[in-house]
């Protein structure tokens, strides 16, 4: 058994930089090493729905958005599989079997059900389907036997819980599941991106976002008015890097190669940050630096977006590939969970003979 | 919309005179009637898991053993579409949006929930598609658009949870569901018959039942060792009636025919009873006139059983037409939920239609 590769995204808006730091310029970067058998991007809209019941238009428009975002950046049909996950009903079938071998008690001490119902302010009329979501995200990961999954750190207790899920079933049942791995980002920087009012995180409801599809004009609009330094009033202060957006984005994004083509003063980051802290450098010429450093990865991310948007149909063909493909494998692993669960009836000679075979034995 | 009939058993034991009295005979009678556009009798494997996860095999033995007893009765696959739940695996897809649009406390809330969770001592280490289950059951009902479901009192709630969750997947999405009824037993004594021991129900694990495929001698034996009444001690004493095991089995299933035939002493039951309540009747007397009444109804079926124990295979091959027939409305009834939602992204031509539209309007 080889590699297995497996992420995706909850298809409710389009992606961000945030989405390019944390995941994929990674997993372009996977693809394109070619270390795997096999890897799957797909869209949860299926998990959408459990907090989306009653809007699922949001969702219905966000999966082509999405699925220009995954193309545009560079992930490749031919080298990995993208699907839609409603289009997997086996992920239902195997999420049904899956919560029998766990208990109600279990799923509520998940840290990360605790602590998007509290985020959500959930309390006790959270959705069911919510509730459980933590049994289907180990169905999503099972049911093609991924052993590998880039996610954050956040994202362990899950992992932790398929890994449960997937070792109860092979021991109750027969070995045909398998045990993934969490596949950590690499550095700090590529762990979260804070907003560009420097809050925490990018999110769509807090308007602090740099979208992928966003055209240069917006980009820099949104760069001018990020969060710096509160106690940088002059050029000539001292400034702090620290909590500073604009540096934070730099750590994320800069190379040497752009301070030699955009800001030659300095060799790389360290020495602007030093230069900034010691006072004398301003917001604005950062904010050009960053903005440069942002199109340098933007532009080409646009204009293959632009080319894509031009044949609408062809990317749900893509989709449509992708999922009945997807749909394959996965319906394969049913196959073997059923006949692990010995209730492939039809498909078990050896009952049927047996069950004869009683039936004479009493005449 | 016609009306369409839908029940069904978990398949963890043969079938028993309980069974008989409480579903069995009112389902081969409405089968025969007719009234009705198509007629459902499924075996709840996957609910029958929810609880017995670690012991599929129990399942696996059952399903030919419930076949047989299905047939026997006289449920008529030409007739009827007999299937099992496993086999429509549209059910756990559709399960998994009905839980979407339900919140924890409010299935938490369900009585039936409630009491069997307190009777087999499940507290908070209950399986989690154990707690699930009522919007399972609401999915094997809506997934046939089924409009009467012959069910026990005890089964209203569930059928209730049903109702309010098609009426709410109808309001959010578009109405493709069908609200059921609930069709009651049509008298006191078709509702529970007690075991041989006069315990309130049959039940497998207390060896108080008789089955469908209990031998003459086996039903003999069972019914001269059934419960009377313990003042009842000389022939000529008064006896009881009430809760008097053989009495409440010749109101479940004494005929004036039965009378006339096996005891002409007694024109009917209500001359039977007032003899004993006056005393001079004994206790095997009465127990021998049980046996012949349950014969009468037993023979034919055991006739039927014999010769249909005699090929296995094909019994496979009813349950699998059933299976697929049932499959196929299933999956119908799931191609217009998903459109109802609006997740059949590439069968609407509409959303690419739209979408290629907005992306050439901001060119």
């Amino acid at each position: 058994m080889g590699k297995i590769i497996l992420t995706g995204d909850r298809p409710t808006g389009k992606l961000h930089l945030g989405h390019y730091v944390g995941s994929l310029r990674r997993r372009v970067q996977l693809q394109n090493e070619g270390d795997y058998d096999r890897m799957f991007v797909f869209m949860a809209d299926v998990q959408a729905l459990t907090d989306n019941a009653d809007n699922p238009e949001k969702i219905r428009q966000n999966i082509v958005e999405v699925a220009l975002d995954y193309l545009s950046v560079g992930l490749d049909p031919k080298k990995c599989t993208l699907y839609i996950q409603s289009r997997i009903p086996e992920l239902a079938e195997l999420t049904t079997y899956l919560m029998n071998i766990v208990t109600v008690s279990r799923v509520q001490r998940n840290p990360t059900v605790k602590t998007e119902i509290k985020m959500r302010n959930f309390d006790t009329n959270i959705p069911l389907g919510f509730f459980c979501y933590p049994v289907s995200q180990a169905a999503d990961i099972a049911a093609f036997k991924a052993t590998t999954v880039p996610a954050g750190e956040d994202q362990e207790p899950m992992l932790e819980l398929t890994r449960e899920l997937v070792n109860r079933f092979n021991q109750i049942y027969a070995p045909v599941l398998v045990e993934p791995q969490i596949m950590l980002p690499e550095n700090a920087t590529a762990r979260r991106l804070p907003g560009t009012d420097g809050k925490e995180k990018m999110s769509k409801s807090l308007g602090n976002c740099i979208y992928l599809s966003d055209d240069a004009d917006t980009v820099w609009k949104k760069v001018k008015g990020m969060y710096t330094d509160p106690t940088h009033l002059n050029v000539s202060d001292p400034g702090h890097v620290e909590g500073n957006a604009v540096f934070t984005y730099l750590d994320a994004f800069s190379t040497d190669q752009d301070f030699a083509d955009f800001w030659p003063e300095f060799k790389n980051l360290d020495e602007l940050k030093a230069a900034y802290t010691a006072g004398g450098i301003g917001d604005m010429k950062c904010k050009k630096l960053l903005n440069n450093v942002l199109n340098r990865i933007l532009d080409p991310i646009r204009q293959r977006r632009m080319e894509l948007e031009k044949d609408i149909p062809a990317i749900f063909d893509i989709l449509k590939k992708g999922s009945d493909d997807a749909r394959e494998v996965a319906a394969k692993t049913m196959d073997e969970v059923r006949r692990a669960m010995r209730i492939d009836y039809f498909e078990d000679a050896e009952l049927i003979r047996q069950q004869q075979e009683k039936f004479n034995s009493t005449k």
